[in-house]
């Protein structure tokens, strides 16, 4: 087939882990996201009402990648009756160059996950504490799992706490994390007792309403909020902004958008134009990070073109060097 | 690889060539896009100037297509000075149902071709004199030849004129059209005198400057105006809309930005928010079309996400059918 790569979402599972070699590969997209010759356009959204379904189309052009990768997620809805997941779809990478087609990589959303998870790790490496070793997860779904693990590739996890409102979901989640990466990993349903605790904080729930409150963090603590991606949601209390040293986003013409910066605008706790340093001029040092052991950082990720484009050609080299190539 | 269907342009153009069971899908494809359920979004371009390229992403929901199509079409203008064409891309099928992905169409643009030329054959059905056996083409490249084709299969074409600025090109493309569909075909430089002899007439040039003069037009013509998809492009005098009896977009609100009417708006020929009926109101009889053999009626192509759609789903039936299933 013209020496088109066809991966299926088995072989990139197996070809592309979550390992630091992904969380590597997204700490560039990140930089590379500085660059003035970027050109990431707004998602394309369509909203289907009569399927129940919604598709997600993002791009970016990153300088300095051989290709650029085309991702479209569609969500369907009535999917779990029918025994489907809701979610699924591919990314294509293109030739930076000559715009060819060089892989379709039919991975059900697989890919996303690992940049996903990888950014969790890219923030906390660039924002917690060298020696954070307690984590605290909210949710128990498949971004809990791949968050947990990630952040054992940058920081000296030695214990994690998995937090669900469904405590059989939660011990679930835990009991596979413990066997998975071989620390000590508990499960609770109280919120606020187990974020005092933390070293590092991860929110990863679709939740509408905050989760956590501006007086249960402590000086030190790191929180990655990723779960909100989408105006209306929030995991965040709005104080939180307040008490915060650092606030750093991921793309900040997003973040105003869908994360949880918009909540915290709509409250008043934050003008509308405020300026913040990204995650990837931290991480280029053209902009300070975390200021002192006591500081508290807050990154909120709300998921870029960028990282999909920076996964894919990561994905593609992956596959090639493993003499997979179709 | 789960049941998706990966095809490439080979099988392709097999499987799927310009003929009628091509045009009847465009058609049904502009009837469906009066469906108040239709979603379709503004294109999604993304300029590359540092790769000297584009990208433009398209999609549309039908109600009633058991699927639908993504399409990613680049445009990388250093290629041909490497050998390689301007433009390539993909079609990709997710089920209308679930979302899935169902086939991936590595196409190279051909299905855009065939869905283009079905479109220019489906404007001729619906607007042009059923005794229309004079056609003259003004352009010489791919949409020249298969919109002198597409017209074959719905009209008595006895007769074929292909004008060019280049004499030689014009001279060639009359030679493979001639052999390729056993009609005469004539080639010459005189845009004036070949159109003043027309029944129907097919502009498929990207030129920024009329070419069909509102004087030149004769009782009884048809225009089908396909060449112009971008703000900027214009191949009609804008006095052919004072000239004509009835002007037909594809989708007003695209032609309104990027068709024959954008020039004609700008020229002051036409109000800006003056509403016209769509090829696929006139298909389905709620809005009229020819009035009689006399009038001149001119269609305004720019080319819809619908129309990937249609050929999209037509394809995968054509490819399941022919057994050719991956």
């Amino acid at each position: 087939m013209s020496g088109i790569h066809v991966i299926d979402e088995t072989r990139l599972r197996k070809a592309v882990p979550l390992d630091l070699a992904a969380v590597d590969c997204i700490d560039a997209a990140f930089r590379a996201l500085t660059d003035e010759g970027v050109v990431m356009p707004p998602v394309l959204s369509m909203h289907l009402p009569r399927a129940n379904g919604e598709v997600d189309i993002k791009t970016a052009y990153l300088p300095g990648f051989s290709g650029f990768a085309v991702k479209v997620s569609p969500g369907f809805f009535d999917n779990p009756a029918r025994g489907l997941p809701s979610t699924s779809g591919l990314m294509i990478l293109f030739s930076a160059e000559t715009g060819q087609v060089q892989a379709v990589f039919l991975d059900n959303g697989y890919l996303t996950d690992v940049r996903t998870a990888a950014a969790g790790a890219v923030a906390a490496r660039a924002l917690s504490r060298k020696d954070a070793k307690h984590v605290v997860i909210l949710g128990a779904g498949t971004q809990a799992r791949m968050q947990l693990q990630a952040l054992t590739l940058v920081r000296p996890v030695e214990r994690a706490v998995i937090w669900a409102r469904n405590a059989e979901k939660a011990a679930q989640a835990a009991r596979d994390c413990a066997e998975n990466l071989g620390i000590v990993v508990e499960s609770t349903t109280d919120c606020e007792g187990t974020i005092t605790g933390a070293d590092i904080i991860v929110t990863t729930t679709p939740s509408a309403d905050p989760l956590v409150m501006a007086d249960w963090l402590r000086p030190g603590q790191h929180v990655t909020a990723m779960g909100s991606d989408q105006p209306g949601k929030s995991e965040l209390d709005p104080a939180c902004f307040k008490r915060a040293d650092l606030y750093v986003p991921d793309r900040l013409s997003q973040t105003r958008k869908m994360g949880e910066l918009r909540a915290a605008i709509d409250a008043g706790f934050v003008v509308q134009d405020r300026d913040f340093a990204e995650l990837g001029d931290i991480l280029c040092g053209s902009a300070p990070g975390r200021g002192s052991p006591d500081d508290i950082t807050i990154a909120d990720l709300t998921g870029t073109g960028a990282q999909d484009t920076a996964i894919a050609t990561h994905a593609l080299a992956a596959i090639s060097t493993r003499g997979n190539a179709r």
